[in-house]
Order: structure tokens, then C-alpha cells, then sequence
């Protein structure tokens, strides 16, 4: 078993790789509110934090995971105080029913990429045993 | 040895365990100044410092832990110029005595839970050794 | 083999250890864009940005690590609608060539220390493998 060694998966922009598994954990690069294409959804804080979470399911599938294997999840808001109740609805929908949800913790920021109004930063961790 | 393994800690509402342990790592929910009883507590942000630090010393608790055990902190301040000063010395004098402490960031947002000052988010190391 | 054993490398203030490992992990302290003598460097958010990435590099490098090592980069930014585009630039730059880059998430935040304008916050993982 290798303990520390640090593996990309997935897509990388020269800003940054889209997944890193490493030490029996799996980060995820921010997520944003967009489409498969990458473009920002339209509506509501709601529809972006739904639009969000399905980024970072895509990407945790990517290594076999999914959102029941999250451990750990920040979240930004850009408009914490207007949008805090919408995007709380949002997410515990979002969340597996039927497992304890990830710890958390959200906080309301400045500003977010391309003026958006959510972003999760979430670590998940692998499934595997070791003797 | 499991590694990987993702175990929930302690009370859980629809939006986020309060720890979760996960491959020699333990995870902690946003930690703010409130009481046993979940209110927020009154005073200065030193108050609401030191409460919050009690947060994450009743929830290290639950897993054997204590603050000897934390390994990072985000600090988020909703006032960081007016209170920066005043947060740096009651984390200080809340952290153990004789022990290096934890690697920290600390920057100021701009808003938190219930428009409150002072937030943490701690990640601390299980005592387990493993052959 | 320690899992979970915490240990503090370098200079620690009351306030922060530089760099902890732990489990297979390497934590650092908020790096903001300082010289050697703990000075913030003048300039562009630019210069900033490459004296913080140097900071990271000179505190993995007491662990035997460097950049190619970093799993994952929290990026805040104080004037983020600003310095994002110049910040990005010095970012890649300043990457290793040839591997995948750590993930990282980049949010704009209200107050930095100092009044500084870019602190990264970096995890790295140790090279080590285990049978």
C-alpha cells in the first residue's frame, strides 16, 4: 500500500488538476455552479449549488466515489446573508439520504470565480482497507 | 487497519456530522462561540474565542482527543482588522502550554453563522500507531 | 509505521507551528508573500505571490519535499476581482513543469494579515511508502 504518493486523475489545467488521491484521501479542486460544457448555470443560488454538487459527484466517479464517501466540505458563498437559507435547502437535499453527511463548514467570502455565488471545496476519502 | 474508512462522531443534523474520522484524521465542524446549549455566546470576540475552542474541545472529546492533538486550523474573522489582535491572544493563551501548536491560516471574511465574529475549523491526527 | 503521530517541524511562534506532518500528510502555516527576514515584499500582487510560493518551498523543503509534492493550494485573495489575473499568471508560473499540479481553490476574501493581498494556505504529501 502506498501511503503518500500523490496521484492527479482526471483533467488538468495548467491552474490546477481536477482530483488528487493521496494518503487515502481524494481533493477535489473548487467546485463551481456549472454545466458539462463549464459554463456557469443560470437561475438561482439554488440551481448553482445543485449544479455544484453534481460537478463534484462527475469528479469523485471518477475514482470510483461518491458524495456518501465525502468527509469534508467547505463552502463559499459571494452572498452569504441573501442566499444562506437557499443554499442550505439545496444542499441537504443534495447530501445521501441514509449516511451521516460530511462535516462542514461555510462561510461568506468576497468574492468567488466569475462572480459566482457558491463554491465547495470538498475531501472524500477512498473505500480501501490495508491490513 | 482501515483506511479509508469514513465513521461519523457524535450528533448529526441534515446539514453536517459534527466529526467525522477518516484515515488516521479527524475532521471537525465549524466550531463558533456558543454554550452547551448552542447559543452564541455574549461579550467581546476573546468570549466568543475561548467558547468556540471549548466546541472543539468537548467534540476532540468524543474521540479521545484534545487540543495536543490538532494538527491545522482555519481561522475565519468577520472583523479581522478590529479584532485580529484581540482573537490572537485568547487563541494563544487557549492553546496548550509545552506543546508545539498547530499550523495555522487566519483571514478575515466577510460573514459568518448568525452574523457572529469568530469561526474554526480544526482537523486533528487519531494517537494510533499501526504496524 | 506512525499513522496519526503529529510532529511539528521548524519554528513555531505562540501562535503557529510552521509546518506539522501527519499521516502521510504535511500541513503548512499561512504563507503570505515575505522575504527571508519575515518581511512583506513590495511590489505587485505578483511579486507576492512568487515570494509566498518560495515561503511553501523553503518550509517543504525541511520535510524533504517541494511543489511537486503539494496536493492541494487554498489561494485567498483580498482584492480578488482585481489581482485574480495577475495572481493566475505568477501561480502557473511559479509550478513545477511536468507534473500535474496540486487541486486548489481560489476565493476572495475581505482581510488578509498585515493587509497583505495573497496567503496561500498548502498541503503536501510525504513521499513514503509503506509495505
Amino acid at each position: 500500500m502506498f501511503m503518500g504518493q500523490r496521484k492527479a486523475v482526471g483533467p488538468a489545467s495548467v491552474f490546477g488538476s481536477d482530483v488528487i488521491v493521496s494518503g487515502g484521501l481524494v481533493f477535489s479542486a473548487g467546485a463551481v455552479g456549472e454545466d458539462e460544457q463549464g459554463k456557469l448555470v443560470e437561475g438561482t443560488v439554488r440551481d448553482r449549488t445543485k449544479a455544484a454538487m453534481q460537478v463534484v459527484e462527475r469528479r469523485l466517479a471518477t475514482v470510483g466515489l461518491d458524495w456518501t464517501d465525502v468527509v469534508h466540505v467547505t463552502i463559499y458563498l459571494s452572498k452569504y446573508e441573501q442566499d444562506f437559507a437557499a443554499f442550505n435547502q439545496a444542499y441537504a437535499e443534495g447530501l445521501p439520504k441514509d449516511v451521516p453527511p460530511p462535516v462542514r463548514i461555510c462561510v461568506g467570502v468576497a468574492a468567488l470565480y466569475a462572480g459566482t455565488d457558491v463554491e465547495l471545496s470538498v475531501v472524500a476519502a477512498l473505500r480501501e482497507t490495508a491490513a
